[in-house]
């Protein structure tokens, strides 16, 4: 097989045939689970969830992870949070001519690891090969369908003053590797991205609790653009406490430097969840008992209903809102 | 909303969430049909297929069409072939910075009327914007869900001697269409791009042939690459005649220019049926009802099982074999 991608990769021709065969079946598994083609599925529920994204994260590899294994997180992530229990991906390559094979094997490799991992099959594929100056490498999307046992567990409209506001751990710390991995910092940090499955956890949790309102991922926009859509969404309004937000030093740090504000900053590993007050000590021991829950904590809590706005509780005792990220550029996060 | 996109649409915050609203919401419909994250479906079946694409065209405007027409349209067709109806569909974003916003507009709202012509619900979305210079204007990745009423009333693996192989209508036309628009056949042609959702079409010859097959539609790679897949996969053998190729005059002339046969140019609105000889009549008359399958038209028949070997029978009476699309530099057809 040639070393780097070719455009021939893509004409749907020979090449193209053998690159599927070389790497993706290779990856994905066996010709029926990973058709290229339409696949056929027999499903356990006609309730489902369905949810796409699309991953341009620049540079490919970062301390943490690669665009692979966060194509996949990604995508279960946000069927988990809906409370579905993700099952099938679909995986759709667009690729620069040129793109060295043993990167993209990689980062295949990562995707069938991180698949496995978190419980779902990759049912369908795309491979589409672009010139040279066309795309950065390579983007992934992943489209990602989850199933409802029977209805959605989540009661969003249940929402009410005193619901506590939970975030599974340290925020910000994929924001900050990214732009650490692409030496745009100016000072060198250890922090890795959080990128990593969460339906596991997640699906532990709403076996304890049947009082979770909702869950997030606070991804692009971060913790605080998140909770403020929830509250436009829904008419609530929320007070979080700055001084309890879990952030890492480093983070804490390079943000200082750089004018940022952690509850800005992208996080790929990440789960918020607004659950009755008194379910929040249960949801806080499950979450606890996984690795990268250690850090769980509860942030604040729902205020009221109808005004739609979040709050910030400062060191001072002072509160001001806070609203969607605005102005701060960061685009490629994901 | 400014004239071009920039980096901040595709942050996650203010200026996302605006582009969400005036453009996609806009034209896919209300919140409940186009949530921008997780969608919840109720499906009529628990036996459904699924398929993804990554559109990748160039240029985004062509005769007949446009990248979004064409991903809807794509997607459809893939599940249409595979014996399902489609039903649902996600749609996911990659934007250059600088893009004008309104041929974004434009080209959503293609997105929108085709998936009504089809039938289909647009039901989870993701906009990425990428750095200038970091993806060629716009890229579109669709993937799609289509309901199998009870089972595949597809049967491959009754193929046998004798069945006939027919195609809906003429051979080419999008690959030369695409080729001219990029000025690069240095002649001008009147050739428009096929591109068009054919599941109406198809979902109608099944309810009138339960001796179908398969079926296939021959975009990348054309109509040879298409059948020596099939021979491949099924260990059948296939003999095509030249001259029963519907083929438009102006394709067979630029054909002749650039030294290119129309077997492998792509098709985006094309169906190849493999069906049982007695049953053919009745699909061809099917087929025929529709303004785009006029020239539908039997091209040859299978001439045996496990040899795995396409025939082309040459216009002088000698036959040669035809194998998978080599070496032909067609890049960003679809």
């Amino acid at each position: 097989m040639d070393e780097r991608i070719s455009l021939a990769h893509g004409d749907g021709g020979e090449l193209a045939h053998q690159l599927i065969q070389e790497v993706f079946v290779q990856a994905f598994g066996n010709q029926q689970e990973a058709r290229l083609d339409s696949a056929c599925i027999e499903l356990t529920s006609t309730n489902i969830a369905v949810s796409t994204d699309s991953f341009v994260v620049k540079p490919l590899f970062f301390p943490g992870g690669n665009i692979g294994k966060l194509a996949i997180a990604g995508t279960v992530n946000d069927l988990a949070v809906s409370g579905a229990v993700p099952k099938y991906l679909t995986a759709s390559f667009i690729i620069e001519e040129g793109l060295l094979i043993s990167d993209l094997q990689t980062i295949v490799n990562s995707m069938a690891e991180e698949a496995k991992k978190a419980g779902v099959i990759i049912v369908s594929g795309d491979t589409k090969v672009v010139d040279r100056g066309s795309c950065d490498g390579l983007y992934i999307n992943t489209t990602g369908i989850g199933i409802f046992a029977e209805k959605n567990p989540l009661n969003p409209e249940n929402i009410e003053a005193g619901d506590s506001i939970i975030v599974s751990g340290t925020i910000g710390d994929h924001g900050i590797a990214i732009l650490s991995a692409r030496g745009e910092l100016g000072i060198a940090t250890d922090i890795e991205s959080d990128c990593q499955s969460l339906n596991e956890m997640i699906y532990e949790v709403l076996e304890h609790s049947s009082q979770v309102r909702i869950m997030r991922d606070p991804t692009r926009g971060g913790l605080a653009t998140t909770l403020v859509e929830i509250c436009e969404d829904f008419n609530v309004s929320m007070e979080i406490t700055e001084t309890s937000l879990p952030v890492r030093r480093e983070v804490e740090g390079a943000c200082d430097i750089l004018g940022y504000e952690p509850v800005y900053l992208a996080n790929e590993g990440k789960v918020i969840i607004i659950v009755a007050k008194e379910d929040a000590d249960k949801v806080l021991a499950v979450l606890r008992k996984f690795s990268f829950g250690e850090k769980a904590t509860i942030i604040g809590q729902v205020t009221g209903r109808d005004k739609g706005i979040l709050l910030l509780k400062t060191p001072l005792g002072n509160t001001r809102r806070l609203n969607r990220l605005s102005g701060m550029l960061l685009p490629r996060i994901c």
